[in-house]
């Protein structure tokens, strides 16, 4: 057990006050607190918020309720010399509103573990508030309270969030079926060639490459989009953060089924393909954290969804089709008029 | 970063097949589930659970939701030395259910992040869900998923806990009024008093020191007082984690209240008392998680909430009394006929 002691540290008293360490928890939680705009501070029905045991808010009435949680490990999901502050806290809540998305939900609510070494700066932590509270903000969802605990490690931050959903709306990944199109939103990609952009040092070469920093550092849940799919009936959806390759495989094996996608249709950014011209497919297959949708959908429905989904900004894109009810739920990649079985590429932490 | 990769290892591939490092993600969280009991994985209205992008149940109408989450970091909340994983899962879950307990709510479901090195057997973590199954299983709670993440720094785990509760019955810290008594369950000390024997390497000398071993390892949330509370008319309520020295203020604070408590009304076991003859005040005042309630009612109700309270099998004890509406929110100790002003003692973890 590595304690911090006074003993071990450098710095004047000053430079103390300005770090966790300075500031008692119950001081830390209230000065982030006033980093969040108000509207998500708790509104009518939601939130006793930061200060009882719990918070507590008001479920709609004939809807169901959804619940996801992410964790990010410094060192392992970021790295505090390739993000800001105000991304970290943008990100952390975008995964989790992503998780909300594909099940077709609206977000609600939101609790926030903050595992904390005591060194960081008091300044930064409210930067991780500001832009975790803008992306709250502009989805509707309210900060209600967590927990704050030392870690004498690293810096862990675990988000859980609450939306909710009408029952005959819910978007799951077991209802694919043979016939329909697999379909996802965006570009895939963008985040990965933006993550190696930083590892290269190269994130500020060029307009082209901020942008998919940007991707990679403060990606867009695509809460809209998930909605309107539940509207629309796509028969199954997932958000893609382990990449299309790790990703499709469990919708498929969800749905009992295997499907084809053709590679000359995946959506890639043009700035990824030139700035990794020997590599764009597949970092689009296997880079993840592209927090897309990924989804099916009957044929005779997807004119409908494209021309809704461009009223709201979002682009949807057919890559493939699934092939038949098969529960060995196999994956076929079409490249060149072949078609070959895919192998799968998930991301897995510990494989 | 400290990644944990092949070379830096000892041990043969037998010995990595046991550990969290020698299987998937995804493999893992499927052991995980098969040691939940079937009742706490997922019911008629609650779960898609492990696999979807979200967990999803149906609110009960008319309830208002709660929800709190709480983190154990290693090294910090636990050591693995002093605790058996079965008693760690044990004690995630309760300490969360216990936040629950304060706000008279009852618990429906959880959601777990784990934060592992790798290094963990399996076989460890199968013991862990065992013990939290065992708690959720008793409780009515169904364990709807979560996240399983690498942490080349230690183990830290993440429980979210969400229950329901009639907005008329919800328990808050702010309902404390003049005239009131100040009331706690069960006994104080017993869980700082087991730290204490562990700490000394004490934990086997008798059956009394098991007693308080136990009462620190595998705190018992008073979920069913909890709701007697909201049914009974209690004012305010709270749990109590950060000692009673450390809490009471915070009740104090939110009630706009002053108060004065007996210190030879308050409940110690007489283990305590015998095993620290010296500091048993102490450890009642300071010690922390006792996951007891501490809550605020009017003398009139006392004695039927005391004779509901006997029929559920648990002790409700008054130890003080709220004095005046005060914005200054002071508390008073009484000790030998003295009445003294208590300086505040939360545990802080930076402080």
């Amino acid at each position: 057990m590595c304690s911090r002691g006074h003993h071990d540290r450098a710095g004047t008293e000053d430079q103390d006050a300005a770090r966790v360490r300075g500031i008692g928890e119950f001081e830390l939680i209230r000065k982030l607190e006033t980093q969040l705009p108000s509207a998500t501070r708790g509104a009518a029905g939601v939130g006793v918020g930061i200060g009882d045991d719990a918070a507590i808010w008001t479920p709609e009435p004939r809807l169901e309720a959804v619940i996801t949680t992410d964790t990010m490990v410094e060192g392992v999901h970021f790295r505090l010399d390739w993000t800001d502050w105000s991304s970290l806290g943008h990100k952390l809540l975008a995964v989790n509103l992503s998780d909300l998305a594909a099940m077709g939900a609206r977000p609600r609510l939101a609790t926030v573990a903050l595992a904390l070494t005591g060194d960081e700066l008091i300044a930064d932590l409210e930067q991780l508030y500001q832009g975790m509270g803008k992306l709250a903000e502009a989805h509707g969802v309210v900060v209600a309270g967590g927990d704050v605990v030392r870690s004498p490690y690293g810096l862990m931050l675990t988000l859980t969030a609450i939306g909710e959903v009408d029952p005959d709306r819910i978007l799951r990944r077991s209802g694919a079926r043979p016939g329909e199109l697999i379909v996802v939103s965006g570009t895939l990609g963008a985040s990965a060639a933006g993550l190696a952009l930083l590892g290269n040092g190269q994130e500020d070469r060029a307009t082209t490459a901020s942008l998919l920093v940007a991707a990679h550092l403060r990606p867009m849940p695509r809460i809209a989009l998930g909605r309107l799919l539940g509207e629309l009936g796509a028969t199954s959806a997932m958000d893609l953060s382990d990449g299309l390759l790790g990703d499709l495989p469990k919708l498929l094996e969800a749905s009992g089924a295997s499907g084809e996608i053709d590679l000359d249709a995946i959506p890639i950014l043009p700035a990824v393909r030139a700035l990794f011209p020997d590599r764009y497919h597949e970092l689009a297959l296997r880079g993840g954290e592209d927090y897309e949708l990924l989804f099916t959908i009957d044929p005779d429905g997807f004119g409908a969804l494209r021309e809704r989904a461009a009223s709201i900004g979002a682009t949807v894109t057919t890559i493939g089709r699934i092939t038949a009810q098969d529960e060995s739920s196999r994956l076929w990649i079409i490249r060149d008029g072949q078609r070959q079985q895919a192998s799968e590429g998930a991301f897995d932490h510990f494989g």
